[in-house]
């Protein structure tokens, strides 16, 4: 749950355009198209998307919020128009039309076309898959990528990477910090291992050939964070609750870990909880096998998250399904739609994490202007 | 995020009393403090326990919000009493004091300690320890054992099992549905496998002799779900994301899965998802790898959620750490302690989870007393 | 506070655009933009207006979230063009400008001006004037006429009057309740009386001529409402406090009040409560002394609110100020402004107060589709 | 809408106990039951009151959140326990009963007993009254002193006193600020004139006798507050809008203004406004019409509340009501009442716009401990 930061998206996948209002950035915040556009740019790499990724390079309008390059403390707005809307303008048209267009009536199994259907009383399964897109975590990416700027400004980072697609996973070690995204965003598939890339890549190859999907899991890194942020006092306030909340609403994940996670859960106590130690000046660490979270608060060590994401449910090789008027058994919809979306997973991920540190950084040091965080920050932080 | 359910739990570990308020329960719900009690009791259970287990046998006092035994839809406040109060009086004594007790100073690793301290600028950890403990999940389990009452009104159950703790492993095929939690509330580690129970009851006893803890994994059904709870449209919206806060909020959690979670993302798609059918009157699943969730909701099939607990961070053979005063390495502070709470966390869980699902239930049918939600859910909900 | 309603604005006055994002409306909703353009051009009415409302017939386009004239459950989107973006484009420019223009350096007295300036540390009082200014009503104008078809489709009206200017007041009989907004509408001033209405606009006319301002008081009637919207149960969830809340909203209102308000505080107990009788079928009351609001609740009857809009602070014949570079005193900055908006606030309020009732409905009667919410409304609602 | 503090209070009239939590107040506060008893001790005082007054003297225990008299940062848990409770037990009881006591079906007008009722499908309207008593106002007294007394901390004041009781109106000009509430907790009407206090116990003396009631206007008033509380960037940031909300849920309140309020509506604008001016160091104002406020934020200038209140609408001489069983018209239930509550709703809001006051000072400054917030608004803050 969010306290300072508040953040509406809307739009459909092949509607007009995506809107996003982003409302608690503090004034004076330097902010412009083109750092957002880098963002959203990184979303539309990777190896393995579908035909869109090629007609759209996605670019956020500021509509509102900022002048001359700077943040006006007032709620931001952007849009990213659909390129592609011409040819979509008489099935999503929304004034009422006398000629509506040919309905979906195949449920795709594991998307949310038939829970969709049945909750708002549809009776064409396009007016839930427009929404239900995971087009909309564009806009979600150009809104983080305003509270990642923010956090910059203090000096916090945040990257990522790939380290499993399919059966094949990186186990090399991770590499120092600060190069991860350099390497990772080389990779086609986010893998900063060369050799594991290669064998990703061939994997995405076959389910692509055999019409499948595969999923994966990716990790990010949020680092130079200082102690304190998140709170053990009430249930809502544990960073990784509110960290986990983030991350499971994008598409597709169906798992999150934290530090070494679920691997943790076999290990004796002795072995899983990193030793205090003082380097003469401050606290320190030998290890972070806690991941950086320690009783729901940041401990200065870096954040580790890890998800889990299922393999796309939009098959060229579609699976069994039921016609909703006739309930015949028929192959389901088939939806334009990716091999493998990791990679993009993962910026998503890292970009909309950034709300969350975002929103407990205010939440921590107050202040309405970029100045006043400095100040406070500066007196109070410890790291 | 809730929406219609608002709580707040008080109370440190050893004062006076567990405080907890609990708004937005439905008028006229038959409840009972032994209901609640048998919630609690259900959260003592469990081999690995430490010794406050047997002081304390835990009973939430109904103090408001019920009358005749039927909620008054006014907010429900309930008091768990510290039976063990006069023994920690001096220590945690509300009022100024001019001789305040023993300060603690060496942080424990894997705990709240060190971080809270920093946060809050204390120089005694006791200030951390009280609040940051696990003993607030038993105001929790008062509090979800109320929804559970709820949603129980509509038909909707959930159980709960251990499935690994430490390296030990319940491989076996999930028992039929409706027989979990007899089974698991029979066995001392909540795991329905009885040649399992044995392997894990002595890895415990491994982890107890040498002063260490052990943690483990455990799993959350809920059943007889409609359609349609939680929803794509906006991210904050979504099932898994709601759980995912709820159920990471529990002290000693570290990762949450659901349906096959990480295990999904090392399959094809085509073997992943739940192919539709029709059996005359509604549609069925003859799958249920998603868990029970498509597209952020419900879809009328088991929700299944799994959840990785470190091993516990408070160890009678305690790690390094740094006194805070003089800066010198020392053993970390040891305080009473459990060497395995992994059932007890299965519990938990499994009544927190009930917040949610009464909250998604009121989202989506409202009602102000339980005939009106009952009216209401008989019209229009769909499974 | 709103629960199952989310919105957020964003734009300045004269940014590229305003921006809305409505969360929460069921789906199926029959919506136009024709519906909506009607409620932002009753708010464009009003004698007394400068000159910006005759340079914008003002026209919110839904970008997202309806399909084929009918909501679909997802966040609608709105943008209201600025037309006169194109004159504002070097002042309002987003991206980092080498030659940014004049500053205003002359807070206005009763504006945000110096406390915004101040607040969030800015050189250029236009920062602050721009979001400040009460063109941001338009949008929650258009936002509100989505929620009122939603009551409308309940059977619940809406409607207002101007009821003082200045210091004239309509002391008439409030006229039959379907007939007020078609008398109100006709007026110049809103006002249903002609002879007042005749004064009022002399009052206006007056203040015009010496460069001043004048304000009064509007009046707000929602009728056709169920018993039991609202609760006693929580501070927070009174009807008169959030709608006392969203009123207070409204640039320039500086007081609110329910049912006789002010007036009632100077009679005795027994005059001013409302009896209780039965008609055979219903509960009847022969008065409305109470608004409509009895313990925080509707009580089927209207629901009065009253409202008092200071002369607005923008004088065309400034006060004096003080210059924040040199601190010398002199005239405060003119802005092009209205004499009298009054009329146009009456209008605002109509609209945003049926946001509150909106979410009360939902919070009260759920459902997902207005099919949905029909159906639980036919069968619980009492009136 | 509150952001960074978060109360939930619970407790029926004549319950066990009334409790509250409070939640979101930084750590080390100093604070003591004997602090919060002085604000509930003046709840209790005026003159009118009925019996209740003399057998409670209300006090609140402190369960949690605090030790050796210093805020903790964890929720602050409160219980005032009714010392009546004894000889409501029966009435009261929480657990199911076989012999329920009388069910009360004469709903009294101007009370939530009617709406109350239907809302919530009860037969006994004592289910309703016991939460919608004024009683509840006690516990939000004592969660609003944590709250003064955080804010003084940071040199913020606040006083109040009744302007108004029935038609006897202080005209007096408002004394010195730091004066009022000396003078005011004198009085047993809590206004600041001699001669209109005995003017004021008069009519309710004479009201008392004929078994009727009176209501009266109170006003608040904040001072030493720094610029920039609040904001206008967003409807629900507006100082005004979360006061108005707060102080309307204050049992009986019909009206609430700010500054000059509904007298303002009749001014011209160049009547209204505050002129800016400089005194060498920093801006000044010679007036204070706005009352504290412009663009939805403080202006360093006294923040001036009023709101009126209605006569109470329990009567000794009760109204025409109608049975709930056998639809006989009847006179309503009569319950034990005050003629007069004036005062008391004064300290109520007092102590209630603290909370407001408390949560816009960390939403502006943030601060885990008050050493933080304290160096935070140092830095920062402008007055």
């Amino acid at each position: 749950m969010l306290n300072k930061i508040k953040f509406l998206t809307a739009g459909e996948s092949h509607g007009k355009a995506l809107m996003g209002i982003l409302d608690g950035i503090p004034s004076n915040l330097p902010i412009s198209e083109e750092y957002i556009r880098k963002q959203l740019s990184r979303r539309q790499m990777g190896f393995g998307r579908g035909g869109r990724m090629k007609i759209e390079s996605d670019y956020a309008e500021i509509v509102s919020g900022v002048r001359y390059g700077k943040t006006l403390g007032s709620p931001i707005g952007l849009i990213i128009d659909n390129k592609d809307w011409r040819n979509w303008k008489e099935i999503m048209e929304t004034e009422a039309s006398s000629s509506p267009v040919k309905k979906i009536t195949l449920p795709r199994p594991g998307h949310a076309d038939l829970a969709g259907l049945i909750k708002y009383d549809f009776n064409d399964i396009r007016c839930v898959i427009e929404r239900s897109s995971a087009r909309e975590t564009a806009m979600r990416v150009a809104i983080g990528s305003i509270c990642r700027k923010f956090i910059e400004e203090l000096g916090i980072e945040v990257a990522s990477r790939v380290v499993q697609i399919h059966d094949v996973i990186d186990r090399n070690k991770l590499p120092e910090i600060s190069k991860i995204n350099d390497l990772a965003d080389k990779s086609p598939t986010r893998c900063v291992s060369k050799s594991d890339t290669e064998k990703m890549v061939e994997r995405i190859k076959e389910a692509r050939k055999s019409g499948d999907s595969v999923g994966g899991v990716f990790e990010i890194i949020i680092y130079n964070l200082p102690y304190g942020l998140g709170s053990y006092t009430q249930w809502d306030k544990k960073m990784q609750s509110k960290l986990a909340e983030t991350i499971m609403s994008i598409n597709a994940i169906k798992g999150v870990e934290f530090g070494e996670g679920f691997k943790e859960s076999k290990k004796f106590g002795s072995d899983v909880h990193d030793e205090i130690g003082w380097d003469g000046s401050f606290y320190t660490r030998n290890t972070n096998r806690a991941g950086g979270l320690e009783g729901g608060m940041t401990n200065a060590q870096p954040l580790i998250i890890r998800a889990a994401m299922k393999p796309l449910s939009s098959l060229s090789r579609p699976l069994k399904s039921v016609d909703i008027n006739n309930k015949k058994s028929e192959l389901a919809h088939k939806e334009r739609s990716d091999t493998c979306a990791v990679p993009a997973a993962s910026i998503i991920a890292e970009n909309i994490a950034c709300i969350v540190i975002a929103d407990s950084i205010l939440e921590k040091f107050g202040g309405d202007s970029i100045q006043q965080v400095i100040t406070h920050y500066e007196k109070t932080s410890k790291y």
